[in-house]
């Protein structure tokens, strides 16, 4: 299949070489040129903008920081949808609120261009692995079409419904995932001060009504699971500031329906203290830094 | 053995039946006569009060409301902690204050008497199917002798670590479950007011991050999963007045032992209000009616 | 002076109708033609659209809606910042976030536009009373400027600082506003539920260390203050959807900045919660329904 | 007036003092030999206990730390009430729980002992100087007996309704008051952050609808009020230890009567992390630290 694919960051650099792996005819775009170069010597054709990468392809794929980076790539005289080849569909994997998913897909649609959203988890790791989730808001017709595409960068791919929906499950995910570990730094902290080993507790935790994955699999405390960023001060996982990005997206998408989500919000207001104290850059599990005694 | 049990309420009795199923003399008393008679028609012996219960046995076991009928039954000059026969031990399987189970076990050690505190999970259809969980808070000594007793009202007998370690076992697993609970109907009722199916929502929750036993076993929402209470008008659960009172030795442990818990205080107010608008009795997934609109 | 007014609706109507009132020349514009044309009955001159409205003014005033309003009124080329005369200056009265109010001042500088954010509060009754007050950020030279012309609209002119400082002070005291009456709606309802006369309740209070406007001049509970909205049904005050858009307001300017807003983050689920139950007409201080035995 | 009081530590002595100044006969007791030594060298009368200290009194007044020591000091066979002469009358100024009050004014009534509770605002400054506020819960009758004793002790003397009511006045404003100094310190490091000079703030605050002691009289930023303690390091005023127990009466008088109070039950856990780091013993408007940058 000809597929351009905009924006090679931590996250679309590694899904590109994945399909340039499974074979397919690539050009690439970013600002960063370093970027595109690298993806040229594995054997993508590199393009000297967003709107020159598309003018051939069957399908776009855009992996982008935020909403903002959506709208100006795609909407607008200069943008992809102006230039997109008849017959061409549109895939974006950046994480953004569901409105505007939804709102550059109508403008796509206007013009005849069936768009999905389909944002993605598994962190860096997944992506270089192959290993992605994939959460797709897209027709049925059109989920078929890029589902083995997908397949070639993800190991799970999950048709959500329509599109916006894609969005609306990472973020939905991510705003229990928020409060989860909260509550099981909470738990951890709680039971460390009443003078239970930390190790029992989890034990139990995870056997019985509060297990979770923020216990069984990431628990917060250090030296309960090996493989966890606790385990190795915090580095190396699911950045603070990312999940309060998430948690940004999912207020804000509660306010533009007004759905009140309490524990979300606070939760939220958890990880900005993290960000405010010059902990972004840690794991989000660091939270329970806000738990534990000096 | 010869066993002692008193408090034959909801759990108290079908669990003091196991006992005596499992061939143990049993001798019971509480302060509902027609429980004792239930009882004695199969096969105990009836005590006219606590104190004569105990004045045989070889272990006795409590099953009482809450940590002033702790206290009260244990004791003082009536109490049976008196009354216990030299080289008789105590389990206290009540769900109180970790503080409470220690000051009570200290004043046993005082008089030479061995005290655990056992508290259960899994409810009066756990205790009748006698698939308990029980967390032990021992000496591995004591541990070891009560052990096998226990295992015949339960399937699951985890040593947490010493006396008192069983009620903060308990107690840190319900903060957390209280708080799942809500991030899950949070995470569902957004999910549902941004346009995604809730069944596939939960699937992929599920499967993700998010994942835990409040949404892939007790999920808030009606009909995604058909045993849940949720599916079944928010009865015969965990009523919420009973997460309620665990949500509230949480709170009040950690403000013995200035730990502070946001998420977890947060919570016991949100189920308070499901109390005060006379909800207490439904099922503590029913929290999520805080969320849905009307 | 020749002033341009910009944005006739219940706030905006009665200021223009002040400075029209004060004797300055006016020439208006707002989409809603009958507004216009009400304006253009008491003396103003009525424009075609908001860049003719400015052509041969000394001074602009805005009040508009939103910051998107603000943004498409006065950037781009056909934005009131291309349209306006040499050495006129600007005065943007909506409420918005402080970032877009620096950021569209930032441009007008570009273009040797000196310009001021000066946001209300004050409400309706404010506007047609002329006693607003305003929360002005301007170099002290503009200040000194457009001192005059909003004393014509309002009585407490405030320099808050350099521009952007406006919204600052007004978003940082709603933030404020917003949690204390949340605080008194849990104090009133607490005391009414221990048995405390409410009258004699918020006397103590307004007396004591927990006075505050929210109790001694607008208290939520019903028959405390006379003139006050739950004295007659929560109507005709200031709107819980205004609050939300304070509150949103907010905390988005906390995001920015990553600072973490516990309390007020909280505050706004709260009201939202209201906004879902369709009370987002209601006056704010209808929150305490929240906390009131149904 | 024949007095008995109870109670010497940092405010009872001192208001002990003040009723000898008054010319009131004075036997007192305390556990603190020390203490006692000191008021009989102003010319008090030293008892041996508390029951002999009221042997011959007509009124009684108690200040002590908390619930449980009311209860053992005026419960029971050696307790007060016991040992009380006919017709002497009692007064709690200790600050506890309102449901306490009620059950152990309950008893004296048993016994035909009218008993008032009083708590007490103002500090230790207060106290010294004879000008603290008493809330009083008390039958009329009872309220005009005792109160030129008060007035001995304080300038305002309030009568908030039946017994149990001055415990709820207390509680209910202290809980608002803990939440209003939060809402202060939150705004106040939000706008120091969005870059308002925090003099410029407070003061439009203070003449706006944010206007509250916590801001006007108490502000938690260093240097805008010279007498707040937050100008002097956080040092000598109402320690966040005491602001914590307040919130502890406040939430746990909540939980016995069902009523949720979610902003309350959030900022004592805010305290309770204060306490957690050691900073216990600081004013409570130390609370800010929580939220300024490090």
């Amino acid at each position: 299949m000809r597929i351009a694919f905009i924006g090679l960051g931590n996250m679309g650099a590694p899904m590109a070489h994945n399909l340039l792996k499974a074979g397919h005819a690539l050009t690439v775009f970013d600002v960063n040129a370093q970027a595109v170069g690298a993806l040229a010597e594995a054997g993508a054709k590199a393009a000297n903008s967003a709107r020159d990468a598309v003018l051939e392809c069957e399908l776009v794929i855009t992996m982008l920081p935020a909403a903002a980076h959506v709208r100006s790539v795609y909407l607008g005289e200069e943008g992809l949808l102006a230039a997109l080849p008849d017959g061409a569909v549109a895939v974006d994997s950046s994480t953004i609120d569901p409105q505007t998913a939804r709102e550059v897909a109508q403008v796509a649609a206007g013009r005849g261009i069936a768009m999905a959203d389909a944002p993605v988890s598994g962190g860096t790791g997944g992506a270089q692995a192959g290993t992605l989730t994939f959460m797709v808001g897209a027709t049925p017709e059109l989920f078929n079409l890029i589902q083995p595409v997908l397949s070639d960068m993800g190991r799970n791919i999950v048709h959500c419904g329509e599109v916006g929906t894609g969005q609306v499950a990472k973020v939905c995910n991510n705003l229990l995932l928020g409060i989860s570990m909260i509550g099981v730094a909470e738990a951890m902290a709680l039971g460390d001060a009443l003078g239970i080993d930390t190790k029992v507790l989890a034990g139990i935790i995870n056997t019985s009504t509060g297990r979770c994955w923020s216990s069984d699999t990431y628990n917060p405390w250090p030296g309960i699971i090996e493989t966890a960023p606790s385990s190795r001060g915090y580095t190396g996982g699911f950045g603070a500031d990312l999940m309060l990005k998430d948690l940004g997206l999912a207020t804000e998408a509660a306010k533009q329906v007004r759905q009140p989500v309490l524990l979300g919000a606070l939760a939220q207001q958890l990880y900005q203290g993290m960000s405010q104290r010059g902990e972004g850059g840690k794991d989000f599990s660091g939270i329970i830094g806000l738990y534990r005694k000096p």
